[in-house]
């Protein structure tokens, strides 16, 4: 198996994204290409110890910016890390590119550049996959399309199941949609249609929850309309950041409490480790043709690696194929609808 | 001045309403009019100091359950408590209600069957008002209206400015919208339009903000659909409660930890007291006709008494004649739309 990894991908590019893809190339047994300038990822890539793994260099030129918005990036860009990995996976010299860049700028690219959407998928999803004490939930859309249809929420719900089954390997995936109340019902128009539609298909869809519910298992798979994904993740993971900001000021002002801290520091780091998303490394970006996964900017290279992790997980599980024979039989629920 | 104050409001029924009711009549100066079954409360009320301060009973024999849909309440339930108590603010014998009761009930009893839409109100919100550093900010609409126009809110923001200037005495009054980014155009069409119309309109509309920069006090009201105001406001409280439960397993974990906890207590305790939203006790249901404010089932006597406060404050403010006024001038953005 030999996975593209853009080598310009974290905040701290390249030093994370070099050292996770030769920490990968050791723990998972895969052929590694690193995407980027050549003559920066040669000099770099010596102070590594390559015996007995394969990281290959490929060279791309152009580099693309944290800020830089998705319609910047679809012309002129050809050189560029993404451009370069995701045309690897589409001409079949890898089977999985894996980035730690801007989102918006790798869905761009792969949707309307490079591998473009699987026959059948009427909008790829922006996802993740969030630490739920021991079974991770994968949670899409997220961010890629803040107006969706009905029938779009249904495919969100069919391609995070099979990503659950395939690359997670989990046997039992229930979806659930985000809601404002559990009963039937609850929640805007869209999530009335949705829920019609959901029961008719063949996830086993097992209702709205509540944002309290949302870390009792009680789902494998939580759909959402993008900008409800994009504002329930980031305030979840704001609201978090303003607790322990408020602690910190606490604790600052009692000299008590900081020897209290320095004796919980453990457990503090403890709970830090289980919320922190560099364990998961980095989510697929489902309905594009090839496997395709993202992480965060700040992930370390513990985190690039996890994420070259899920992409091996993704095609030794074979994601693409299955998603790709789900939406050719599907009847497509919605030809009317552009 | 004469606030009416539903006894049967909180979880622990009657007792934190009629202890909150007591403190304040005496705090705020005001008179007490505690609507609820008149011989459990003249029973209940014999346990309290009544010495220099004005607290009535007014017979309501009915109750209205927690678990109670707001289509079960609006007819059958004239004897209810929400019901006698709203008649009265609607009749000038009280110049408020507060209620610690369901509040889906609140809002259809209010604007079914008593007080009433202030004419020019397309649709009444629910608010939250949550306490952001120093600056308590006003959140609506947080669940009243799942599917909203545009139009709506525009109106959100003018109801919310009006109650920061009148009620709170606040100054400065900017209004936000929640969104996925903070560029112009960025969230769904909702958004876009709405904010084409929050920029003609007189209200201080200083642009969107995300979820991370909530707590920054960019905005004193922060305006969304319901479905959206009430992931978000759900959201945040999950996710603190999410963070103090792992704490806690992780410092059940080890002795040290523990130590280290009963070290750190004070500062805990501080923490969760500026999160506590019986500092506030309670927020206005917005775009009805009279002064109604709602908290939560789980407040205590604190709480109610600050709801009170809230009441007595939006009353002293003319926080009422203020929103009449504004809409009875204010030219209808959309008679087209129903």
């Amino acid at each position: 198996m030999r996975i593209a990894v853009d080598a310009l991908g974290t905040d701290n590019r390249p030093d994370p994204d070099i050292a996770g893809a030769v920490l990968a190339a050791r723990e998972y047994h895969v052929e590694i290409a690193l995407v980027g300038p050549e003559i920066l990822l040669t000099q770099k890539l010596e102070q590594h110890d390559l015996a007995g793994i394969t990281v290959e260099i490929i060279d791309a030129k152009q580099e693309i910016e944290m800020a830089a918005k998705p319609s910047d990036v679809t012309k002129g860009f050809e050189q560029s890390s993404m451009h370069v990995g995701m045309n690897m996976v589409k001409s079949g010299q890898a089977d999985a590119f894996v980035t730690m860049g801007n989102t918006g700028a790798a869905m761009a690219i792969a949707t309307l550049n490079t591998l473009k959407r699987i026959k059948g998928v009427k909008r790829p999803a922006l996802t993740a996959i969030y630490p739920v004490y021991d079974r991770p939930m994968i949670l899409l859309d997220i961010g890629a399309n803040a107006d969706v249809k009905p029938e779009w929420m249904v495919q969100f719900a069919e391609m995070g199941s099979i990503y659950a089954r395939t690359a997670l390997a989990y046997d039992q995936v229930r979806v659930a949609t985000l809601s404002i109340g559990e009963e039937h019902g609850k929640g805007n128009q869209l999530l009335a249609s949705a829920q019609d539609l959901l029961m008719q298909s063949d996830v086993n869809y097992v209702g709205h929850i509540e944002p309290k519910e949302i870390l009792n298992q009680k789902a494998e798979v939580l759909v959402f309309d993008g900008f409800v994904g994009n504002v329930f993740l980031k305030t979840f993971e704001s609201s978090i950041r303003y607790f322990t900001t408020l602690l910190r000021q606490e604790v600052d002002r009692s000299l008590f409490a900081k020897i209290g801290a320095l004796f919980m520091r453990s457990s503090l780091y403890r709970v830090r480790d289980r919320l922190d998303t560099n364990t998961i490394g980095g989510a697929p970006l489902l309905g594009v043709d090839g496997v395709v996964i993202i992480g965060h900017g700040s992930t370390n290279a513990e985190g690039v690696k996890n994420a070259i992790g899920q992409a091996q997980k993704a095609v030794s599980g074979g994601t693409l194929d299955a998603l790709k024979s789900h939406f050719a039989q599907s009847k497509p629920v919605d030809e009317i609808i552009p």
